[in-house]
């Protein structure tokens, strides 16, 4: 006894949970995996945050609750959570469920696994391996490359702008910009939102990034991206590197790779490929062509989380280079943690590669359905979602009442949303209204379901 | 059909794999929960890369494999991986598997919610903010203020580094930090490693992250502090913050917080602490003084994934501003998600307080532990593991070859981790040579455990 608290035998046995365990897991079983996924049930139950508040009851107290309470809590929290696996859930650029990947994902979470040296995470740290090669191997770097899997494609792409910078200049690491010359960055105006957050992070400043005219698709002009790296230089800025997209956000237009690839090399610019949306027709030998060049990018950010379904998240960094520039560029060698007097290759220590130092092993929710499919099946996948968003295409051409872009979008959105029916993201893009976004990923959805879509929208604003 | 494929129904059925989850919800059940944290149990089954690359077959193929191949292949990843729930896991600032977390955690993986909008995470936008409510209570913010959950403390860390900065000179997110003046931050040389991380990626640059010299017990001294700000301003540079560490990586101390709040209001500078390890002293009447004078920061990093026991990561920024300063600083308006037109209140959306886009509902994880525990239970848990580590502390004085400090830590590392028996950390400090860090969280663990650690290291290292 040590300050009043008796410290013999352990106060909390995991084995006296096992019951509630098993009955929490029956509760996702049937509610979060089977009805959130049944094409009859709501997509949401649409209620106010004030009204959803007061169904909670989110306070914490000083008292805790029995577990039946807790098997409640569960349940209400699955029934007002948004269904992003159900088939008409098109709101984002990630939907559908795959049941490999999500056991994969509970799999980390009992575990409790974080990436940083090899012996706290040996398993995943080869797993994470063996999907860099394979992601790397179909980008088309043949001797390989360097990368890491890490929270997100935003913060893949404030990595791309901190290894390039790094290459540039790399005394900014120990020294600050202050005293750097005004350095600027190039990408298409259709690019996501993530490379300005990074340049205002990195104190390269939003005005340094210089948006470049993208066409009527929605794919960047090369010979106007030519014309800012030259006018960029004569102001005296120092040009340092160039994002081009493989599947914008908002058209899923691909920038035209191999173009931008021979600028940059002609005035000597990093060049990375935003694919984080479009990298998974990389694995479809019908569309890879989408990408042609992507093999002459320095670094590549590609979510497998998006269309190849695997569970949030799933965000790979690829760089090209082969001489630990990411280790170089990132590091701080904590001795706590990356000791180099180990007992095994310290090489397979990834921790001083990023930024983060906890690191969740998000490469394994894509090796395990990896594994359980083969390339192949995430081809048909890619290829019939595909071939589905065409489907749809023709069939609103057919359609009266549809294509008119007048500002209904929200009214409609907001019906959809009340009644639970479906969901699907609008926004306004240039000088055209609102207009929904529809996103097609999952071979649980259906001809069938598109019909439904277009029969959707159109009751729901018939009276507007 | 289109293209050749067939579009009619769903080629995918969740309902058919139904059976599947079933079963590896058995086998996650029996071996990575059950065996993972039975202390007659290993830690881990060591295995070198390379034999571990051979049992393991990780290689991406063109065909995928049966459901039962792949059960087996989640037995084998659960048998090489670590057991970071086992009693005898010393070796990270988390240990210990706490149920409700878990299952919550696996709640979020099934249902596959981001945080950005409300209309895409009701539930867990609302838990987010209950949860950051009762936080900044105990941190003695009676009006409240703002926060979100990131991917880790590294990424808090950085969320103060820019705050503090966007207050300094708020033209510095558009205009870069090329024109700015030199700024310098303060932090205790026994800070983590992040800070020296968000320096270099910020671009403010790491030897503008000035190390204020720290007493023998790990604690930063004030006097120090104050003379380097001095120094610093008589070479024309601008300092902007300190960040004041309470619970520090290596030596658990706690910086003097009031103290250097006073010297941080004097010279108007951001303070921030970095309480990712030592927040959970908040929770404990008996111990929170450690955290004296904590209301006074602008910003709080606080990690429950740590001593709290939530699953990884779970990981609290907050930051006392109510003036929508989290939210201007990293903002970019994307039109695509954050549209104004809504039919709710769009302060619910909290994406755009994020540098990241997708973001995971990591507070559910602690919200539905602190419902079914009460803040009571956690307090006793604080309390328990701190009476633990005295215990540790008194038996080591009064056990012969303890405290010699030779150079045996690495040796007897690798004998411990080829047994499996227990995982602890080591490394050098200053002009001591490397040492067992132990870190004690989990109420899994009983004075018996410390015991068994004394006579392990013994053990292992009496040849030595």
């Amino acid at each position: 006894i040590i300050d009043n608290i008796p410290l013999n035998g352990p106060t909390v046995n995991v084995l006296a949970s096992e019951n509630f365990i098993h009955q929490s897991m029956s509760i996702i079983v049937e509610n979060a995996i089977k009805k959130a996924t049944d094409v009859r049930e709501k997509v949401c139950e649409w209620r106010s945050p004030e009204q959803l508040k007061e169904l909670l009851d989110l306070e914490l107290r000083d008292g805790g609750e029995s577990e039946s309470e807790i098997l409640q809590r569960f349940k209400d929290a699955i029934r007002y959570s948004v269904k992003t696996t159900h088939p008409h859930f098109f709101n984002q650029l990630y939907a559908g469920m795959e049941p490999y990947s999500m056991v994969a994902s509970f799999i980390i979470e009992a575990l409790k696994p974080s990436l940083y040296t090899y012996e706290v995470a040996p398993v995943f740290t080869l797993a994470e391996e063996a999907v860099l090669k394979k992601m790397m191997e179909l980008i088309g770097w043949k001797d390989g490359g360097d990368g890491i899997f890490n929270a997100g494609g935003s913060m893949s792409n404030m990595y791309a702008v901190n290894l390039a910078r790094y290459r540039c200049c790399p005394d900014i690491k120990e020294n600050g910009l202050s005293a750097a010359p005004r350095l600027v960055m190039f990408t298409s105006q259709e690019c996501h939102y993530s490379i300005s957050k990074a340049a205002a992070l990195l104190g390269i400043g939003t005005k340094n990034v210089y948006a470049i005219p993208s066409d009527e698709r929605g794919k960047m002009i090369p010979s106007a991206l030519e014309e800012q790296i030259l006018s960029a230089k004569s102001e005296g800025a120092v040009p340092f590197m160039v994002n081009a997209t493989a599947g914008t956000t908002v058209l899923g237009a691909f920038d035209p790779i191999d173009v931008i690839a021979d600028i940059c090399e002609k005035h000597n610019l990093w060049l990375h490929v935003d694919a984080c949306w479009g990298g998974a027709a990389l694995v479809s030998s019908k569309h890879k062509h989408l990408l042609k060049g992507i093999h002459r990018a320095d670094s590549v950010a590609w979510n497998p989380h998006k269309m190849l379904m695997a569970c949030l998240q799933c965000s790979a960094f690829m760089v090209r280079d082969k001489t630990s520039l990411l280790q170089r560029c990132h590091s701080a060698r904590a001795s706590y943690l990356f000791q180099q007097d180990k007992f095994y290759d310290v090489s397979y220590d990834t921790g001083d590669k990023s930024v983060q130092c906890s690191r969740k092993p998000d490469a394994f929710k894509i090796w395990l359905m990896w594994k359980a499919l083969g390339s192949k099946e995430l081809e048909q996948r890619v290829d019939r979602a595909l071939a589905m968003a065409r489907y749809l295409a023709e069939e609103i051409k057919k359609r009266e009442g549809f294509r008119l872009l007048m500002e209904v979008a929200p009214v409609i959105k907001e019906r959809m949303m009340k009644k639970g029916s479906m969901m699907v993201g609008y926004q306004p893009h240039g000088e055209k209204a609102n207009f929904f976004r529809m996103i097609i990923i999952s071979p649980q959805v259906s001809r069938q379901d598109m019909d439904f879509v277009l029969d959707e929208i159109n009751n729901l604003g018939k009276d507007l």
